[in-house]
């Protein structure tokens, strides 16, 4: 979907500054710059290049002019003034898993591929954090913090990097207990886009000095500077855990359960919807066999005897909105079992119809506004002839629809995109946000005027003031 | 303390933009232009004015110019843009509960009283949340609260306004278990240096759509825009509550007993330390016969089960670590009794030399570093002959001495600084922060350089680009 397609009326005619697409003169100056200090970690091999030109979505691809693996923080530094120096776009790139089109090189440029700084520098059992490089992952860190009872919590399914977990503002299953990566990052190294090294924030649970520079880096998908170092926060692993689904008449009576259960405070750790149509495709794709209904995922942490009266609370509450056929998931393997379906969920939609493209959708609306917003949204889907299965972080107001679609199709196109674009303004009615946790990247820049009105204003001067030659990651966010 | 007085040598040299104290003729002209639209709503009163030139800190007051009461986001607009127009510094004012000099107006200029606009404009149990206006203060919200189950958790101890807290970035008693104002704010109504009105953030629970602008003006001080109206985060009232006082032979093993705790991950929700003298401070000033040792006062929520899981768990640990004389609370009378006691901690200090001024430092370290930064701290109290008792939110890693001093000594002032210099420096070498909760204001501005470093002029590269005539409550935190 491009930009123009969607764009708002409303949209300020302020425009932050796009640097023009660097020429091969200017890229043969940058490498001569960088390979002193970076040798045969810059390249402008065409596989290479290709191979940083797209992420997991179905955005149009475009390639970079020019890729680095930088080592350290200092020689980000350099690699940035470089570019700075010669106007050259930069595309930080961590481990490719975003899936609105965030590290795609529309404007050509250099992209920085993080995935070399993977040093997990420091873990603190004794304060509960630790300190790695953006290019360390998350189960690289979980797998290295297995003998501290100590656990990462942010989990938005793929195996992304902290770095890009940070400038996307990743969530994901266990948000509801854990928070999205927002509240579970203490601190940042940054390199801003003038090639300054900048710390943001305290090893500190709180402080109340100065702006919040830490806040301001999360989510901004690069636009601001390259994130080369964060101190996050960790969790205890839990005494005790247990999974189980449990199937619903209808999608209602389940986002009813989700509702009562929030307002109840019942802290479930996972509380996820798949309706019957992700049901039929996750028992294809993993060969189970989940009744094909909609059915919640949940997970409960806590002592043994919280555990047990979380869940029994639960199941009181499933009783009254027609949930049965609760299945129990006690033992790791059981557990690992349902969550990998639940995970693999995205992937079992697309063999729907093999083959084609998938569009997830990723609005979030106030808990209260959900149900009506996921009833008006399925005979939506109904209306549009669109293979569309739901699924979702329930319990924070997040929900998915995985759009499979033959992309060759225009028909199919325009009636995507004007699915999506009723959609989002459904939740921007709500209270809600065009994006919970997919970020903005090209695919949601159309939606920027309407979600935010004249705050965008506010984030272009930003931008501005940060980046005035607007070489970091252009055309995105704002 | 003043700022020239402790600015470091390593602060950049690049400034933000300081406007002119105004003219007689000046604020003639912003009266005349205001008073067809407020009324006796804007004054120059000296009664009035000199109200505002102070809040509950020992900074020296500087009376404002005028003072205007507006009642909506729309004359809060009004007032910001004839000041622009005539270059006439703003400072919000709440309640005047701040304590690092926020609202004294040094500059001169106009001071937006917002007590007025204190409508609670909805609360939305359904969702959790509730739309405030800033001068609602957190007692009168929660007294609103009461018929639904629900309670707004940050509680500084003061009755201070919605807007101050957010401003000066809050937190309080049980941080440790519900978050400071930064976790329970999910959008901001701004007007903005320029008068402009912008929302911040949406009231879906997570977003990952542009700029992070709630965040960047919680804390701001007032520096960048006049908050307006929030939307906060509401908590259940929990099924149980329990109380309990425990004292220890020495502050080691309470603190050890705290660390212990978070580390067990057993979640309380309220945590703190009185140091001795504290305690014969409270005893004296509240009419109680606490053991005048190092307590701990103690929160947990949760069911009736859950809370006699973690006042069990803590027991064991108090044990282990030399504690005894635990004085359980269950009643809400007695309950409220402890608290009330807790929260006097600071004006009980006072009385230990009545007639004297106090200073409450504010330090907040990562938690394995509090032992031996309260240990360091207490001895240097010691050597300086400081009548300074400690007390404070150890679950978070924050701590305040109350140092009660006379503010016509200048030997007294002098070691009181140099105290306060040593005890910042301890903080910022163990990876901490100069103020955990009481923000920069005046008090604090001479260590922004040293905790921020090159960040600090990334903070005024934001200042000057949304409030390139520096009017936004002048001389405050950058």
């Amino acid at each position: 979907m491009s930009n123009t397609d969607t764009a708002s009326a409303a949209e300020s005619h302020q425009r932050v500054f796009l640097p023009p697409r660097p020429s091969a003169e200017v890229i043969s100056a940058l490498l001569a710059e960088l390979e002193p200090l970076l040798g045969e970690r810059i390249t402008t091999a065409t596989g290479v290049r290709e191979q940083h030109g797209h992420d997991e979505s179905w955005h149009h691809p475009a390639a970079p002019d020019a890729v680095c693996f930088p080592h350290s923080t200092e020689e980000v530094s350099a690699v940035v003034k470089a570019c700075a120096r010669l106007n050259v776009p930069v595309i930080p790139y961590g481990v490719g898993t975003s899936i609105e089109g965030q590290v795609i090189a529309e404007h050509g440029g250099l992209c920085v591929d993080l995935s070399a700084m993977n040093q997990i520098i420091k873990v603190r059992p004794e304060d509960m954090d630790a300190t790695v490089q953006p290019g360390v992952t998350r189960n690289q860190l979980n797998t290295d913090l297995r003998a501290t009872g100590l656990f990462f919590s942010v989990d938005p399914g793929a195996d992304a990097s902290m770095g890009g977990m940070a400038s996307t503002r990743a969530s994901g299953t266990n948000t509801v207990r854990y928070g999205t990566i927002r509240e579970n990052v203490l601190s940042l190294t940054v390199v801003m886009p003038d090639g300054r090294i900048v710390r943001t924030g305290s090893r500190a649970r709180k402080s109340a000095a100065g702006y919040d520079l830490t806040h301001l880096m999360i989510g901004a998908e690069g636009t601001l500077g390259i994130i080369t170092e964060l101190t996050v926060k960790l969790h205890g692993l839990p005494e005790a855990i247990s999974s189980a689904t449990v199937a619903f008449e209808d999608v209602a009576g389940a986002v009813n359960t989700v509702i009562a259960s929030i307002q109840y405070g019942i802290p479930m750790a996972r509380i996820e919807l798949l309706d019957a149509l992700s049901m039929r495709a996750v028992n294809q794709f993993s060969k189970l066999d989940y009744a094909e209904k909609p059915t919640l995922f949940l997970e409960f942490h806590g002592t043994h005897a919280g555990v047990r009266e979380q869940a029994e609370a639960l199941a009181e509450l499933c009783g009254e909105f027609g949930g049965s056929d609760f299945a129990w998931a006690t033992q790791e393997e059981d557990r690992q079992k349902l969550w990998q379906a639940r995970h693999d969920a995205a992937y079992a939609a697309r063999q729907l119809r093999p083959g084609m493209e998938f569009l997830a959708t990723d609005i979030c609306v106030p808990i209260s506004k959900l149900a009506e917003c996921i009833e008006a949204t399925e005979q939506d889907v109904q209306e549009s002839g669109l293979v569309a299965p739901l699924l979702g972080h329930v319990g924070d107001g997040n929900f998915h629809l995985v759009v499979v679609i033959d992309r060759n199709s225009d028909d199919e196109i325009t009636n995507l995109k004007a699915f999506n674009a009723r959609l989002v303004q459904r939740a921007l009615q709500a209270g809600g946000t065009c994006t919970g946790e997919h970020g903005i990247g090209m695919g949601k820049r159309g939606y920027m005027a309407d979600e935010h009105g004249e705050a965008l204003s506010v984030m272009r001067a930003i931008k501005m003031a940060l980046d005035p030659q607007g070489i970091m990651n252009p055309g995105k966010m704002v």
